[in-house]
């Protein structure tokens, strides 16, 4: 299903890769809160294909046009929602492919889950075309974080064997996330955005594809919001980011790493600074029982390389239930990661105004 | 919020550590399910305290009275709900804490979160003991997946630096996983466990505690159960673990090794076996576009140490705005992993039931 | 909040009446439903404002455009999302009163739930309008109905003192559920008709304004469908019926007069008819328990009369706290119950749809 | 299923009537409301048989134990768990009338919808006991409401052809609203108790039952709570009101009756009072598009006749498909009216709570 209920925001998801239109309805968004069009704008040029070979040459204006939930510049609290008119479609280009199942795509999966009834052009509703509108909401719920203080970021922390450095997770500041998110390619280091672009362009040239890991954080976000057990800040959080396509794994704080670490050195132990009660080091992520500890919030989703590479396949036509080798054709990013910088921020800002709308403090 | 509504099983949990009692509900179940008490009662006793040093010596006699939602030995289907009274409750060993934050607890952040007026008793409804009426509706959940030909199972994949081997991705087999998740430290090899209780062992000794991996896997399960985006599969497994206390990550399928090796290499295959499509690695976890393949599903989760050490600690005390030493008093396990084995595994069974029961196939 | 999660559909309406658009977004529909286009055209039209002086003269082209959810004529069972453009909006109308409370309408308490933000032109979200993508939702649920061997229909029971018959409880057909619901004026009695559209045309001339009741039937509905408690199909029907504007009660079977006859007079007795087990009175309307018993389903739905009307009447502005003469301009339906009735069906036909997914027998 | 999610409160209630126990489980509860045991049992104790021949002579002894959420005698605010232990279950009176449909219950709609799994003793979950723990969440709601200035109050309108007064939909005051609803038989004229009571002994002697209509109020409720469309309050009062058993309508201020007057008459117009918007009449019975106007909320709901009656019945042995007469044993109300008081006003209160949870003014 599309849509996720929180107890905060409904958002329900919509479309298919090669329909009329894609789009999104938020319900039970807070009223009054001024939205900049230009901001969201900015917000999904970040998701756009790039024309530095990182990405597909396709050429997909994502302009949103808002249909409710807005008047005169302020969101109305009523349902917002906003379509993407599909327009550059070549829906020939897959012609050939539909009933051979792509390999790491949901091809199979979706034409048994759907009986054979689902849209199988470019991927149909699980084309990654659907995180366009996943932004629209995300860049809408940037402003209603910033309105209270709260700002997101994220940067690509790997591509392949290549690292960028890692947030201060105790003293990444809300200049550092906005400095990095929009830059073209967002990395904190230099050095490592050169070698990526690299190890990128070569995968593209060797008509191969390759994954990464997006480490997103926030900042200014207020201690006591979220909940223990099933609807807590990681649980939500985890739930939206399992929706952007190709994600394989998450992380908060140290994730993986707290296992291998003594709890002598896995405990944040808690001070008093300026006043207001901080962790000394932030191994938790922000994150304490469910609910934010007032602490940068931060996490890491990895990405598998794009499933769609231009090398001959083996694979089944699931129809014919028999063996066929597979050529994509088509034009493919060799790695989803840049444009999925702001995908990851998208769901992250959601997860918060839904927590904030649901226990205001 | 402690309940969680997948479309499919409801589930409610409730209690605090030092209450009255814990207990959970479980709405929507299929009607007519035979429920076999004893294996309920074997699933719990894998969650609970051991007598060889790897947990805490506290006797928790968790034995679940069902209320109601059984007749005759089978679900009604209407409303499920089972009581663990607690018993041994020691209140005096927590009773000089309450306002000193534990490091790595939710004290600090639940005491935000309801304002001060939520139970501080061993932790209250953020205690670990939570997961005893987790694991019943698992153990519930084992028993209709197992009516339809579905097993689970996990087991300790790490402790610290130390690591079993991994589960076969593609030919793990139902009797591995009962054996394996059976063992009384259930590890898949023999020196792997030696070693792991060394570790523990080390840690107890050192006033000290260790986290670590625990690896999940289910077979059997039908293809083409799950949905797209917020409500696949992978979206509703980690939502579920993640609610259970001390995990920082999880992972699907080769997680985050998945964003280290090229397209070519992490695209599973898909070929015709036995007349039945199957994928020849199975690095996707058996899950693509939140929907099931018909492999195995795999995932991993990580768990950081205790937090709960009896080394001297510095925090503070969140009423007085002080800083202050801590000594937490109270018995404790130095590694929660080893009772953490079927808790993953309940969280999956409960996924994997309100999914088939969503999407009957 | 304009969504609505039963377990089984998720349906979300959007729109204002004056903004760019209106439309729905339909999750969780079974896959691979044939879905004829003229069909809904066709259950819509009969929403639309009438030629006969019975409604509004203004001319509402409510044609929706199908975004998603939809390929090659049958439903992919991702989501179906449909918009409708506002093409004839006259906001010049309604400029004068926006701060003027209009008696029984939302203004003020709009104003106040919104803090003043909410689109005011027209009633904005909660204008009678956007029933339209509501019967676009009830119409496509039509079709999956019938598919199911199941017939809904409605019909005016009352206009003001003016009584249609009632549909018979026990032996009411789908052939005169379609024979009523696509007259033009959708009474069972010609007579009523008659007297029906005279009430109405008096107030009209008048400047005044009539409800009446709405009756409405399901006929080849399985039993066993439905749950007790929250989730009854009384309890997802009432949540629906209610979302229509106007309406101020429903009632099941025999409804209200279940409160004035002794138990053996409303009991209905069990019998075997033709090897099926029936009854034979249908004063439970055919739910008992929340539950189908096979009986056709029959309920009542109470409509005030249109709150609009031309007459100048007391009020006040509610931004300037002071007393106000408001004079309603623009066209206004004298009664808004004709076009209520596919309102009604498509209610009953969401929750019908809603629970037979979610308890398929 | 028999739990609720208004994005306010989640209520999950369980039991069966011959099982271990009922009780309910409260989720998302505002923290650190203090709560008094007495007001409870109180508020319980109306909904307890009465020993003056209106009611059945079951001893009921519903005494709840609190199991969790609540700590120094205020809500924790994490989940509140109340547990009532069934002990007088006399299920041998009902051992003959298992497979037996009771005309006007849910026996032959529960068999199907749970395939015959479900526990047929005295109705199981389709009990009227399980209003129980709906009135321990009525009862813990009404002092959250009370701590925010809002009070609920019902009585019975009527029994059969004997009517009591209406409140007034204007002037009703708190005071009126506790005075009524606190005697032992809650009319708000006495003349029209003794004829009641006089109605329901002559149906008690005949071994026959009757039904009415209880009325019930909010005053002090403030204006601008709510939602359009589904979640209004109209939405969620009768998705509540309609599990408790016997109910067959509702309506909102004048209801049904509206349609039958002049949309002149039934407007309400506003005006300003002691600096306040308010109506001058209430026709709309404090609700106008779903969200509070801050006049008193009024509605009334219709319960029919007890199905259970000592006369011979026919009916049909849904295991055998045999027609059979039934004679019910077994001690039971002749009329739910009086009890069903406090029944209402719990899922009035339940629903109110939930509304501001979700929107807090």
């Amino acid at each position: 299903m599309s849509s996720c209920f929180n107890g905060g925001i409904n958002i329900s998801l919509f479309g298919e890769s090669h329909g009329r239109g894609i789009g999104v309805v938020l319900d039970n968004l807070p009223s009054g809160e001024v939205i900049d069009l230009e901001k969201i704008g900015a917000f999904m040029a970040r998701r756009a294909p790039k024309k530095d070979g990182t990405s597909t040459m396709r050429s997909e204006k994502d302009i949103p046009e808002i249909f409710s939930g807005m008047y005169e510049g302020r969101t109305t609290g009523t349902p917002l929602a906003a379509v993407i008119l599909n327009t550059d479609q070549h829906s020939g280009d897959y012609g050939n492919i539909s009933h051979i199942a792509r390999p790491a795509h949901a091809d199979y999966t979706g034409f048994l889950r759907y009986n054979g009834a689902n849209d199988p052009r470019g991927g149909g509703h699980f084309s990654a075309r659907i995180t366009a509108p996943l932004c629209f909401a995300g860049a809408v719920c940037a402003q209603i974080l910033e309105h209270r203080g709260v700002t997101t970021g994220a940067h690509i922390l790997s591509i392949k064997e290549i690292s960028d450095e890692r947030f201060d997770p105790v003293n990444v500041t809300a200049e550092q996330l906005e400095t990095v998110k929009n830059r073209p390619f967002p990395t904190l280091s230099g050095t490592a955005e050169e070698k990526m672009r690299e190890v990128i362009n070569a995968a593209r040239t060797d008509l191969n594809s390759v994954g990464g890991i997006v480490e997103c954080a926030a900042v200014g976000f207020p201690a006591g919001i979220g909940s223990p057990m099933m609807d807590g800040l990681e649980n939500i959080i985890s739930r939206l980011v399992f929706a952007i396509p190709a994600v394989k794994g998450i992380e908060f704080g140290n994730g993986f790493s707290c296992a291998d670490i003594f709890g002598s050195e896995n405990n944040d132990e808690f001070t008093i600074k300026d006043g207001k009660i901080v962790t000394v080091t932030n191994n938790h992520g922000g994150i304490l029982g469910g609910i934010s500890s007032g602490m940068p919030i931060i996490f890491r989703a990895a990405f598998k390389p794009t499933p769609s590479i231009s090398r001959p396949q083996n694979s089944v036509d699931f129809k014919d239930m028999t063996n066929r080798e597979l050529v994509i054709k088509g034009r493919h990013d060799p790695c989803v990661v840049p444009r999925a910088v702001p995908c990851v921020e998208a769901a992250l800002n959601i997860a918060l105004v839904s927590a904030m709308i649901e226990n205001p403090r």
